[in-house]
């Protein structure tokens, strides 16, 4: 990736020399869209593909686009040079403002700066975190891992019970001293405490991760720059329902939205611990199913059908064997074994026999 | 509040006695339902009535609520034996089986669990969080504090980016230095995140804190014993809209569902710092008018009408002023006027001038 702040200057010159050599000021932006996203079977991710458009700066259907993202490209500048970071929804107000003498405004609605921030981020080839802006923040880290972060020291197995909360920039951490050997995923912060109470990273020297409910931006950078840096096994804990099994999809091979991204943003080294439809079986949870409901079976059938499940044999079986007990089950059941059966039996054993999808 | 475990144990010797006596087994709850919600003018807390309810053993209607109860009982026993903790999906899970040579299970769904915890709560006069039994975990917080929690020395001040994450129960925390005049509690983590960002809690020495949305009762707790062991006040910065509203609504004067736990969570220290309808004025904001749907003017219609709020001739007038601008706003509109606008010019103005609503 090349240096944002550079990157946006370098757009905003290209686009001064169109004007001065009098010529139309345009951008050529790939197209972001099921149709340009392809899967790549070598590095198994979703990526973008070759198509691009053009925004040309005097298209009526261009214009206001054109100007959306040369705001944005200013904001992020601006960030940039102060050293500050911005949200999402901070950077919607930066750019909302009537153009003088019409009364039309930059942006109206907060899904025009967040396509623009897009926008941006491929036209720098930077994400929007080295663009200074930031998603929410969400989620607790513990374990062997101290790591230095604006100045401060931070030792992730020194944090009480509540761990170190995940901010929504990780880009600038540095980690000084990483002895755990893997890192599990969770999605769920109750079972996050479950592990920490029962000291499970430091009985196992691993990493425990959690968000609630879907994964932001900061806990994937964190997961792929454990991976990638530290070369770190992810191991995810989600429920066995569709959703679960979509929140490792993302992690592991990407998504539409992250398909431009897809560089620093998914996880080879991800497998998918658990639930399974063996582990409903094997630990006795077959009476704590729940029914499913119509949305579950659709959503499933989409899963069946996404080109980077078709031909893996594995996870077909699981569809299959999901569909087959038309039911869902949570992580929390494990709990009806007793309070500490994930973290004395369940995790250990199914770590030591490599029992994972991938 | 006396001694969980030996509360519990008193309410099973209670039904043994009963049991041996040859004298129907039965418990004694207070009623939780609005008609037993009274508001105490002095203390300025919603709390429980003196109505009761008998729950006998052998009457059909009472007897699965009694087993549940009971079930209950016995899981927060052994966690307490344990020094185990749970959370409420847990307990649903640990509590639900089928009862032998019946088709019944003793609990179906979590809101029958959990209202046998909030029973349990009221039997042995002892907060949830004191059972061993949490709720989920959100948030995080960073100021001039250290604290000692499971053996760990944490500076909330060297907690880089990220800041500490405040667990799910935060009982048996000490707080071993406070050096902060006051806390921020805000609604929302990007807000936070600016405020951190921008060494607000050093500049000011104070104390920064955000869940996401609603308050969680980990954090609930947390400010409450700041505001009572420390004396610290407690300023709240919500959206100016009618939920931002309740979030303060229930943090100071409590809720229906918190009544019976009003002297542990309810903050008579704390104050509504913003954003207020004189803020829209005051700061620009008026051009990020967010119009009011049907559900807006609802919603504030029965603030206007709750028995806390209906003298309080302060909040009465952002009523009707909110209801003149049919519309809410952002905390996040600050930031139009520049992102570190709400850190140098909007909080330390409002906190200087004590510009709060009570």
């Amino acid at each position: 990736m090349s240096k944002p702040k550079e990157a946006i200057e370098e757009l905003g010159k290209e686009l001064v020399k169109d004007v001065l050599a009098n010529k139309q000021p345009k951008m050529t932006v790939p197209i972001r869209a099921l149709s340009n996203i392809t899967f790549d079977r070598k590095t198994e991710t979703l990526r973008l593909g070759n198509n691009t458009a053009e925004r040309n700066f005097f298209n009526v259907a261009h214009s206001k686009k054109f100007l959306q993202t040369l705001e944005v490209a200013a904001v992020s500048k601006n960030l940039l040079e102060d050293g500050k970071h911005a949200s999402l929804r901070d950077v919607f107000y930066m750019v909302k403002r009537t153009i003088p003498n019409t009364k039309t405004n930059v942006v109206d609605e907060q899904t025009e700066s967040d396509d623009a921030i897009e926008d941006l981020e491929l036209l720098t080839a930077s994400s929007r975190e080295k663009l200074n802006i930031n998603a929410n923040k969400m989620g607790s880290v513990a374990g062997n891992v101290v790591i230095e972060d604006k100045g401060d020291e931070i030792d992730w197995s020194k944090m009480g019970s509540g761990g170190w909360s995940v901010p929504s920039n990780v880009e600038e951490i540095k980690f000084k001293k990483v002895k755990a050997k893997y890192v599990i995923y969770m999605e769920k912060a109750a079972v996050w405490e479950r592990l920490h109470e029962d000291k499970f990273w430091d009985k196992q020297n691993c990493i425990i991760m959690s968000s609630q409910g879907q994964t932001t931006r900061g806990i994937r950078r964190l997961l792929q720059r454990l991976s990638e840096e530290h070369k770190l096994p992810i191991y995810v804990l989600a429920d066995f329902d569709p959703w679960g099994f979509y929140i490792y999809s993302v992690l592991k091979f990407g998504s539409i939205n992250l398909a431009h991204m897809a560089e620093s943003m998914t996880l080879n080294t991800a497998r998918f611990l658990g639930i399974t439809a063996d582990d409903i079986e094997k630990y006795g949870l077959k009476k704590h199913l729940i029914t499913f409901k119509e949305v579950d079976m659709k959503r499933l059938e989409q899963l069946q059908n996404y080109e980077w499940f078709k031909d893996n044999k594995a996870w077909q079986r699981q569809f299959k064997l999901m569909k087959t007990f038309k039911a869902k089950a949570e992580i929390q059941a494990l709990s009806s074994r007793g309070i500490s059966f994930i973290t004395d039996k369940y995790l250990p054993e199914k770590i030591k026999n490599e029992d994972f999808l991938k």
